[in-house]
């Protein structure tokens, strides 16, 4: 689709995207490597882990921290946190492909978990991955400057975005209301919760353990929602009218299982004009932040962009 | 079974199991209470957690806590991690009666999670029990006297117990063991993942966050590692000659899956033996310690004459 909200910046988002993926897959592999490599679980946790998604969260995690930073010194820690969001995120698609979840079979053009190893397999690692965040972001107690209290925060504040307060609910939502015509008021809850709550953790946390100012940590917030919706409804679109190739996955699933979408509820158009709304609202929230926020503007009209 | 170990103490066992238990339960209804009470995932999390189990898991949290402690004002700690353990425990539950683990359908008399509910929701209450114990331990930032260093190190020390390098990968080495014969070290192996790691963390966090002496801990640990493996003993032995009534759980299931078992592997009377021997190191381990103990003393016998 096309955007009106292209910049004028020549800041180089897809180098910097490549770098920062491989920074991220870097560590996942590091981390990944401290466990027992004769495990099946971690079998499967390194095949759903290292298929090469986009890293988007991650990837804001570290954005969002290089906007606010005064110091380098805390890179370290960001990283940790990134690679920790990352684990949250694959956990989350592995139990949601399940085929008592959404059974979808295949995920980044390859065979989901369940179906390259199994359903029980898929389930621990999922539970392994989980439990593996929050292993990582409770390990470095030192490192990077930040004192255990910002870590606690850290902790408490990735929880509630991943559990009954964020992503859960909004699965259960997703689940549950397939099939059942939902208001756009209703629709856009189900999304903050399931996707939108731990796009915000990510860029929150980041802005955090980079100690930025409280405002900045506000307006943060308030751009990383915008987003955060943006996002899903291209998700939505992609659906309908994405290239199965390039995405990695089916289309037209979607409205296979009667799921409320932004396109069933708006149409394509009003999709894409609400979703380019949304992203201006983003990036207006960013007025105050100098060129450093630049990498989280490009990413931002990145989303409305971005073919998979 | 009878057993060698009866103690002579006067100490009520009984009467402090179900005080504890009620403190347990009602501090878990609390924090239940601060999650949306219309929630589909929190009807299944509560119809699961307050089923009443026999919480011991966070009973020996709180009995080590008591028996290295010099002040008191530690307790709300202790009874915070005491409540995550116990979701953590139960959420393991959830994911392991599933149709793709080992599709139990009663537990403690009543329908499993995904029985009463469905397969969606059972994974989605699991997640949600494990992401809520982290959202528990990462809450209480200042109560209690513990800094939030020791917090962190709580967490690091659960998340291990929990994951790949204990209960998680534990569960995956049990289901891939059904029909293979396992040597007594391979046997003992995995229940020391499946569920002594837990056993053994519940115990060194309650001593840890009573600011116990490091040797204490040691002992502890040492403790905890010998009554978490007679526990499961005990357990394959109730699955052969226990009563279902009591048990509030099919018997005679271990054989008909062909799991690897002791009874199975040694023979009943054997284990017996074996689980005696266990509790008695246990109890030698602890013998440094006043009778403050008497609750762990007390509750490594119980291990070996109860009958659910």
């Amino acid at each position: 689709m096309s955007s009106s909200l292209e910049g004028s910046t020549l800041f180089d988002l897809a180098a910097y995207l490549k770098h920062q993926k491989s920074v991220v897959e870097k560590r996942l592999e590091q981390v990944l490597s401290t466990y027992p490599q004769d495990s099946r679980v971690i079998s499967a946790v390194k095949y759903s882990l290292m298929s090469g998604g986009k890293r988007i969260r991650p990837i804001l995690c570290i954005a969002a921290s290089e906007a606010v930073a005064v110091e380098e010194d805390f890179f370290e820690d960001v990283l940790t946190c990134a690679s920790a969001l990352e684990m949250i995120h694959t956990y989350s698609l592995i139990h949601d492909d399940l085929p008592a979840m959404d059974n979808d079979g295949l995920r980044r053009g390859k065979p989901t978990c369940h179906v390259a190893f199994d359903d029980a397999t898929a389930i621990l690692a999922g539970d392994a991955l989980l439990t593996m965040a929050f292993e990582t972001l409770s390990s470095h107690l030192v490192q990077g400057g930040n004192e255990p209290g910002r870590w606690l925060e850290i902790i408490n504040l990735i929880s509630r975005a991943s559990g009954v307060r964020g992503m859960v609910e909004g699965q259960m939502l997703d689940i549950f209301s397939e099939g059942v015509s939902l208001t756009p008021e209703a629709l856009e809850n189900m999304h903050r919760l399931k996707t939108g709550a731990i796009i915000e953790a990510s860029v929150c946390s980041g802005a955090i353990l980079a100690r930025g100012r409280v405002k900045h940590i506000k307006s943060l917030k308030h751009f990383a929602r915008h987003i955060g919706l943006a996002f899903q409804v291209i998700d939505d679109i992609l659906n309908v009218e994405g290239d199965p190739k390039l995405l990695g996955k089916a289309t037209g699933t979607d409205s296979q299982r009667n799921k409320n979408t932004y396109p069933s509820l708006l149409g394509l158009n009003e999709s894409v004009t609400f979703a380019e709304k949304l992203v201006g609202t983003a990036l207006q929230a960013l007025s105050d932040f100098d060129k450093k926020a630049d990498p989280l503007r490009a990413i931002a009209r990145y989303i409305i962009d971005r073919k998979k």
